[in-house]
Parts: structure tokens; sequence; C-alpha cells
């Protein structure tokens, strides 16, 4: 066994022992210890470069390390096996997707207005805001020598008579804690209960003096990124707020990655792990501190995630998703309760998941859409969900159709060599001199920059577009002092150097990143065209663009248009509407009525496949260039 | 640290450390080795006695343990604390009840007969024997990219409509084999269901072309003895039978010790623990292996035991039934599953409770009761349930009533200096040479005596006293080579001698034991006189007697009225039939109408609190005499 020790930017180590042979990505999986695998460690992607600072490792050569780079000890983990003791660098940005939770300041207007805002629109669609929670107080006689009755059909009995209904049903969770609450509390106490008609589900009993709240818990499982809420399920207020990275990352950054990682042996229970135990509970549990209150007080959970997230999420298998003819195991399923899954909430919690509609368009889009409020307007909208994949929805009161393109990770900072999400130290946004080529970048936190978001590679590409730093093919046309050549000719552009951000390399963008990205936009755009298309409409028909997901507030709208990756529309009908995903969860955790709207939504959604439809690789090669090869689709962006 | 270590008969040593001062029963408790104490540990019964052969213990004396025994090494476990290392013999007798498991041979008749029996004359009293589950074949249409309906919906339509049924609950066990098991199939599957009216519940699913049966496990929970069948539940075929001694045993012989150990810290926990875990999941593990099925087949259970045994199977508070108003937590519950109590069957198999009457009226009662077919005559009918206390119901099939007395475990051989249950090297029957006083003794096994069941104790005390050995009190009246006297003048009769039987001590019964078990019957007795007498009866009107429960097959009737602990009506109208508890549990499970049947009789059974008829305590101290103070109750009886 060989000693590996990793030591983190922060100074942090952790140390951790190794077979000889041992691949050195599966050493830090094991250990606990975040590097970002996006292609699962298939030596494909690059980024799981970590720097190798003391001892001796064995390491296979990729075009992902130059041979600078490599004498400076650079090294992918994924190509790396143990072969000695050894002490390895791994660089923040090399984990930019850790796990890291970050709890909400709820004080702020903007971490709830998103919620707020889907409660009055949905409410204002007349929809009753109202779930079948519910507290009721019960008295009961006081057993005497003369009324044996057991403890259970004194309550159930009570129950009946009082709120008029004919069965009641106590849970096992309930039976056990039945003699001690009625003794303690004299025969009085308070239920916490689920109504159907004519018949009442005990959730939970305590002494009448009780004044617990009951809380409900909305999780967006995004394949990055999952937030969650805890709210109050007889109000509505938010009571906590959290976000961290989903703990599957590092098995691969994207679904098709995951699922291949969970046909492994004990697969399954490991992708389900990574998202339950490691990623939801921490989270819910860092939640209840926070509002104070008792994890068992989450009496119902609703989750919103895309057809993998869901199957992964529940420890169903997923692999059938992804092969013709892409059956998932539910749309959508009552069976599924916190105990089934590990979840540290109230065990007899029911989870809610929103409705899937099929194999590449989920819950998260649902629930979405039905924040969205497409379905109540009679103008047409389009709703893109910018997530690991881009999934679009347009329609009106009238229809619906929806589609899934491919776009990869990059909005979310994935397939890009210094990407990130729009956590701190992550350029947010960017404006570029055109004569002296110097970026002015804001940076989220304020700090140094670290890496680059979503919608700071929008507006970086859009301005080097726009000064012509780079052709509409992506390529470098200009030279400057921030610009540099590699020994294949790759061009890129340094915003920021090494030695004024004290990190551990240059902030930068190259070509191959800008090739992703234009293809992921090309994606988005192409999908759009192929979908107004079939209905024989243009881009003119749309009077509302909601753009949602994990890109970022800062998205620039119009430098998204000038890079062609939406239609170029007027500005001001485009609305960023942030996390749709957790905004539908939440609404349809606190409304049945919301709840059934969703489903009937997802019932009523046509989905197109695009891969089925014939011209859609033309349309999509012809929009992988800034911003189309055919610029009349553009007319409002300045070429040069 | 001290070591300690525990020596048995067998040769077999575990070893244990010690805390100086630790109590040793304790020790052995932790280390699980098995030291009955009836009173729970508090120098009361005298039944932990075991052997200090090496090094040293600090023991509190007390009158359980002679000079001479004490000088010989003999001490009471509970009253001894550990304060160096010692070593200790752990005599077979001390732990007659710990828990050996024993599968039986079904290919004796003896063993099934009385299941049989029953199943046929519960049938022929009109009750259907079938219940909910069964088996169906579904065949669905194979997905394509025109047919993308997803697993879950797939087959509940494909049941709904083959069915013809509204719902269809898969839970989530189902829902996480579908993916593989319909791919696996190819769409045409087996489904384990349970119907109810418009309603399907799916247990289980597998590929059409299995074939495993649907088993069932029907329980009885006595309080010194677990007994366990699985059966076909298409067939009603057993497929294995098991007896073990129930793992609380350690915690004390009966209910009230088990209820107090079940009030210290962790205490529920322990309870349960020590009957699910250690007594009834090796049971089914057991079964399984020697009925070649896999405990996952096991889709139904049915329990049958004392309201205190099931309240600790379930792990809920006892303590209530022990004080005033005696109050259970359920009399039935439809609440709990196999995965709830960490059974090891399929986690949803749904567990039946024999229904309690009352605190000390179980379901051990009620499910014996349908098995005596009392509900089902027009004559009179006894049924006398000998277990660790002593249950009787009396009546017709125009009413029933029911009680219970403290007899306590005598009739199990508890509280008996030799006594043991009816297992190997247990003397179940023994006659007394009215001259020579010599005995002729059964013993269960055929090998040498180690101590004395119920039945046997029945039958020495009958044939002590028919001999003039001992007068009506119990007391020796006669000298011989084998009766003996200790320095208390407490006499004994000693049966084997150590030299003859190479034992560790005599097989003998003293004076306390005698006076124990007068006790114990004429607790017995005393209920049933009190019982006819509130209904202004007497013994004549009894038509039939059931004997049932744990005293043995080997019972003597005659004895049993000699010793005034039955009435005296004609021997032809006594039957002994066994473990009705367990035949009553193996027909709710088979038969729902039966079970339904078993709820009714509860229902109307009315039950009798002998602590509150003010004439019982005379009764009962009249009865303490063998056989009766009025000799005029027992005209067969020959007196000298």
């Amino acid at each position: 066994m060989f000693k590996v020790t990793f030591r983190f930017e922060s100074g942090e180590t952790v140390e951790a022992f190794a077979a000889s042979g041992e691949n050195l990505l599966e050493v830090a999986r094991k250990t606990n210890v975040a590097i970002d695998a996006p292609c699962s460690g298939n030596v494909v992607c690059g980024k799981c470069r970590v720097k190798l600072i003391g001892g001796e490792l064995v390491t296979k050569k990729s075009s992902h390390i130059t041979e600078d780079e490599f004498d400076q000890g650079w090294r992918l983990a994924c190509a790396s096996t143990v072969e000695a003791d050894c002490e390895i660098l791994v660089p923040d940005i090399a984990s930019a997707y850790k796990s890291r939770m970050k709890v909400a300041d709820l004080s702020s207007k903007d971490e709830v207005r998103i919620f707020e805002n889907a409660k009055q629109e949905i409410g204002e669609a007349g929809i009753i805001f109202k779930n079948s929670l519910d507290r009721i107080s019960v008295k009961m006689d006081v057993p005497t020598l003369d009324d044996t009755m057991p403890d259970n059909e004194r309550l159930m009995r009570a129950i009946k008579k009082q709120e008029g209904v004919d069965v009641v049903h106590l849970p096992y969770t309930v039976l056990k804690k039945l003699p001690d609450v009625l003794r303690e509390s004299g025969f009085s106490v308070k239920c916490v209960i689920s109504r159907a008609k004519s018949h009442i589900f005990v959730y939970d009993i305590f002494p009448e003096a009780d004044e617990s709240a009951i809380c409900g818990l909305a999780v967006d499982i995004g394949t990055t990124t999952v937030s969650a809420l805890i709210i109050n399920m007889e109000t509505g207020d938010i009571l906590a707020k959290a976000s961290a990275g989903n703990g599957q990352i590092r098995y691969g950054a994207d679904v098709i990655n995951r699922i291949i990682e969970s046909q492994k042996p004990g697969g399954i229970s490991k992708l389900q792990e990574a998202v339950v135990q490691e990623t939801i509970n921490p989270m819910i549990a860092q939640m209840c501190k926070s509002a104070g209150i008792r994890t068992k007080q989450i009496y119902r959970m609703c989750v919103a995630g895309n057809s993998t997230m869901n199957h992964l999420f529940a420890g169903i298998n997923a692999d059938p998703l992804r092969m013709e003819p892409y059956i998932p195991a539910f749309f959508k399923t009552n069976s599924l309760y916190a105990q089934d899954l590990g979840l540290i909430t109230h065990p007899d919690a029911h989870i809610i998941i929103a409705p899937n509609i099929g194999s590449y368009v989920g819950g998260d889009i649902t629930a979405g859409t039905l924040v969205s409020m497409i379905w109540n307007r009679p103008e047409f909208s389009l709703f893109v969900d910018l997530g690991t994949n881009g999934e679009l929805v347009f329609g009106n009161s009238d229809f619906m159709m929806s589609c899934a393109c491919s776009a990869g990770p990059a909005f979310e900072g994935g397939d890009i060599s210094c990407g990130m999400r729009a956590t701190d130290g992550a350029v947010e946004a960017c404006v570029i001199d055109r004569e002296t080529m110097e970026p002015t970048m804001t940076v989220v936190g304020g700090g140094a920059p670290v890496g680059i978001c979503g919608s700071g590679i929008i507006d970086i590409i859009a301005e080097l577009f726009r000064c012509g730093i780079i052709n509409g093919k992506g390529k470098f046309v200009r030279e400057g002092e921030r610009i540099r050549h590699d020994e294949h000719g790759m061009g890129s552009y340094v915003l920021a150097w090494q030695k004024d951000t004290g990190g551990i390399k240059d902030v930068e963008i190259n070509e191959v990143d800008i090739d992703n990205f234009i293809r992921a936009k090309g994606a988005i755009f192409s999908a759009t065209q192929t979908m107004l298309s079939s209905l024989g409409f243009d881009a003119s028909v749309i009077e509302r663009v909601y753009v949602a997901g994990g890109i970022g507030s800062g998205i620039n709208m119009k430098n998204a248009v000038n890079i062609g990756m939406f239609p170029d529309i007027p500005l001001e009908k485009f609305h960023y509407i942030g996390n749709s995903s957790l905004a539908g969860a939440y609404t349809m955790l606190l409304s049945t009525e919301a709840e059934r709207k969703t489903y009937e939504l997802a019932q009523n959604m046509t989905y197109m496949e695009l891969s089925a439809v014939p011209t859609y690789m033309d349309e999509f090669v012809a929009c992988c260039f800034l911003p189309h090869t055919d610029a009349g689709l553009f007319p409002s962006v300045e070429l040069r």
C-alpha cells in the first residue's frame, strides 16, 4: 500500500492509502476527495487535472496536458495510477462542483421572490393553495376499569366522531408513540393528519400543548446542483433554503455517464447514496438547524428533477432511459416514502414526484412549466431551462410542446476548462475594451476570479466576437498580450493572470471551450427553430421567453442573442426566472390543486423527439456559428 | 477488567470480561450466556444457580443456597459480583429455557395433525379457506418508439384490464425491480398480489417462468417458547415447523418482569430485539432453509401471543398493561409490516395479530378459542391454556366468557427447582410404588433425567400424595431413602441420584416446588369455579375440557384431577389439544374468513377480571390443598 496525500489550495490535506496500480481518480472517490470527472474518468474531458507536488505517479499522456504543464506536474487523475507514495495538489477548480453546501440568507428578498411570485400568479389563475396536511386537537375520555378500550381504538374513534370520517389509519410510527403520548398528555393530544375524503391518515401525535409547525421539503435535483426549501405547510412560509453540488458529480457530469456508472456492480446504490445520503440528507439537517425545527417535522416532500435524476434518487434502474425505445420506470408514482429511500425526514413522509413526460423531459420541466404560466395565457411563450441539458417548452393555454437537446453542461460551466458554477469566484459578467482588449469583470462574491460560470461565458464569447478577437467560427483572429497559442496552435484569451489572482493557474478561455459553448448554444437555438418550424411558425410569434436554470441571474440577454443562443426578438420579451423547477416543487407541495395541474400539464404536453426530425441535424450544424450561418435571422446583431 | 470464564456441562466455554464490581448475571446477559432469571435478577426466585469452580466471586448469601451448597461452590449469579478472575460452571438446568431451536420432522403425523384437524373442523363449520393472496400471469405489449408508456403504468394498466379492478398499487419494492424484471422476461411476468374489492396490491413480480410458492408464517409467541410454521398460502401445506426458547427469557420468566425490564433505558428495543432478531429471525432462516424457499417468499404472517408478548414483539410500550386500569395500546391493529419490525420476510409482509381481549387475555387465547370450536357447539366447553400464565374460556355457541389467573410459570417447569420445558431430559411422566416409594419415570428423548417438565410435576405430586408421602398441604409425612430434609427441615423427594445420572446434581422435588405448584393448580381451579359460579353453574355442565399449552402432551388428566387442578368430571371429557395458539394463527393466516371469525369471537367474548370478584381470593385459598379443602368436590379422588 502507498500513501497518497491530497493537498487543497486551502492548505488542508487528506491522506489515503492505495494499492499498487490503483487509479488515482478511484482513490480520490473512495476517500471522498471531490475531483470532477464529467466523462466518468475515461480520459475524454480533461477536467480531472491535479498537480503532482511530491513523490511519483505513473500517468498516460493525453492531449489535455501540454508538455510544459506535464513538466510542471499537471496530470489527469483518471489517467494516473499509484505506484509509489505521492502528494497531489487538488486545485479548487478541479472540484468546483463539489458538494459545498450553502444555506441561503432569507432576509434577502431575492431569495424568496420567485416562490412568492409563483404562489401569487398561480393563485390568480384560480388554483387554491391548500394541501391535505392538517393539525387537529383530539380530546379523549381517560380510561377507567369500566372503560378499557385500547389506546388505538380510543384515538381512532375520537377522530372519527370529531371529523366525521369512516376510516382512520394509524401507522406503526404513531402506534409506537401512542401509549406514552396519551398518558403524558392526559389523553388530550394534537395530531398531524392528512385528509382524503372519508379517510384520515395520522402522521404524528403530540401532547396538546405542542405547537411544532407542519413542515414540507421541496427539492430540485439538478444533475449538477441540488436546491431545496423547507416550508411551513400551513402558511407557505419559507423556513430555510439551501443548495449544494449533487454528490453524484464524481460519477460523471451528465446523465449518460451517471447511468453508465450506475450499471457497474452496486452502482445503483452508490449513485442513490451520493444524492440522498451525501447531498440531500446533510442539506435537510443543515436547513432544519437553521430553521430551528426537527427533521421529523417534515411530513411531505416534492422532488423535481430530470427523469434520470428521479430514477437514481429512487434507486431505480435508469438504464432503459438511455436506450431505445427510452422507457422510464415511471412518469409519476405514489409509491415513494421517505423511509424507503433513507431520508431523514419523518419516515412516513410521502414523496411527490413532479411528473416526467419522457426520458429526456423530466419533472424539472413540468414543474417549471407550471411556474412559467405558459398554460394560462393565449399568447405564445417559450420556456427554456438551461440545466446540464437544455429543455424547451413552447405553447399557450391551448397546447404545449416540449423537447430536449443535448446541450451538455456548458451553461453550468461544465466542458469549459475554467468553467464553474455561479458561486464565489465565478466570473459572471464581462465587458472587453475593443481597442485594448482588456476585460472588466464582475466576480460572484467580489473576490479574485477563480473560474467562469455560464453567464460569464456568454458575455466573454459575445465580447470577443464583438471586438473581432474571434471570428464566427470561434477562432482567434487578433493578437495581443492576453491572447496566446499553445504548441498545437490553439488560441486562448487570458482573463486574469495567476500572478494577479494568486490562484493556481491563469483564468482563461480557449478555442475548445468556445467550440463547446457554440455547440451548446447551437443545440438550444436549433431546437427552438425546429420546434417552431414544425408548427409552421417563426420566432416572431413568441411573446415571452422565460429563461430558467443554473446559468446565473447575471445572464445578459442581449449577449445571449448576439451569440445566436436565443432568437433575435425584442429584449423586453426575455425574463430570467431562476430555479423554476424548485419553485414548481414548492407550489406542488403547498397546493394539491397545483400538484394535479402539473399532472394535467404533463399529460397534455406533446413531446417532440428531435433526433427523429430529419432536418434537425442540418439546423444544428447551421447554428454552430456566431451568431448563425444565416445572419438574416439576427438582424439586430452588429457584425464586423 | 477481570476475566470470567463460563463453562458448560458440554465442556464448551465462553470468555467474558467484567469490570470490578459488575454483577455476574449482567455479565452473562451481555455475553449471551443464557442463565434463567425468572425474577429478573432480584434474588427472589433462586433459579440462577451457578457453580464457582475457579477463582473468586463476591456473593451475598441467600436462603436459596444452603451452607453445604455454598461450600461446594454454588452461587446465585444475580447475587454475585465480579472482583477477580473466575471460572463459572453453568449447569444445563440453569439454562433450560435457553434459545435452543428445534426444527420439526414433518414426516411425523403428530407434528401436523393439530393443524390439519383445525382446518378440517373449522371448514366443516362453514368457514371458507381462502385468503387474499394470489398469483397472476400478466403479459404486456413490448414498448416501442410509438408506445413509450412507462413501466409502472404499463403493468398497472395490464392488471386493471385483465383483473377488472380500478386501483393497482405497486409498492416501492416492486417499482425497484420493475425495469429489470420486465426486460428480463420480455414483458411477460408473474405477480404475487393481494386482492381487495376493486383494488389489487402487488407484492412481488417475477419472470413468467418463475414457480416460487407464496408462503406465509404463523407464529405463536409464548412467554417461554416461540413456535412457528411456514405454510404454502395457496394449498395450506405446512412446509416447515420449528420452536425455540423466547430470547426474552433472560429478562425474566413472566410478563411482569419482562415489562419491568422494558422500562429501563433502551429496554423496549432490547426486549423487541430478543424476540425478533434473536428468536424469530433465526427460526425463519432455519425453516426457510429446511423448506428450500427464500425468506422473501413469505408475504404475510400471523402472530398469536399474549398481550404483553404482542406489545413487546411490536416494540410498543407494554407498561400500561400492568397498571390499573390495564389498557393495551391495541387489541388488534392493521398497522404492522415486516419492515417496521426488522423481520427478514418480504419487507411488505403484513402482520396479522390475533386479537387481544384484555391486558391478560391475549391473541394466543382468541386464536386457541377459534381452534377449540367452543363457538360452534350448543354444549358448554371449557378451554384451558396452561402457558406461563393460565387463561380460561368457558361457553358455547351462544356466549363465551374468559379470564386469566396468575398461575405463574410452573406448568412449563418454571418456579420449580428442577423444572424445565418438555424437551430432551425432562421427566414427563412418573409412577411411584406405594410400598418401596421407588419411582418409574418416562423421560423425553429417553436418556437420563435432567429435570422435570409440567406433566411430570403433576404426576409426581399426584403420586406422592396417593402414596401418602406428602399430605394435603404438600408436606412430607413419610420417611425413606429418597426423602430428605435440609437444615431448615424442608423435605424433598429425590427422583434420580446424581451418581446414577452423571448430572450435576440430584433431580428432586422439594416442598417449595410442591407449594409453588399447588398455588398454580389452585389458581386454575379457583378461576374455573369462580367463572362457573358467576353464571350459576357448577362443573357438571361442562361437556368438554380442552387443555392447551406447553405442559406437554404427556399430561395425565386423571392425575391432574387427583391434585385438584381440573374439576372432577368424567375423564373422557378431557382433550389435550397442544399448541392451539399456533393452530389458530395457522388458520387465521390461511383463511380470511377465519381471521374475521376470530375478531368476532374476541369482540363477543366477555372478560372477567378475577381480582374484581370479592370471593375469588377465598376460593383460591380453599384450592391450595390437595385436592381441595372441600373434598366433596372431588368424589372420585381416593383419599388416604
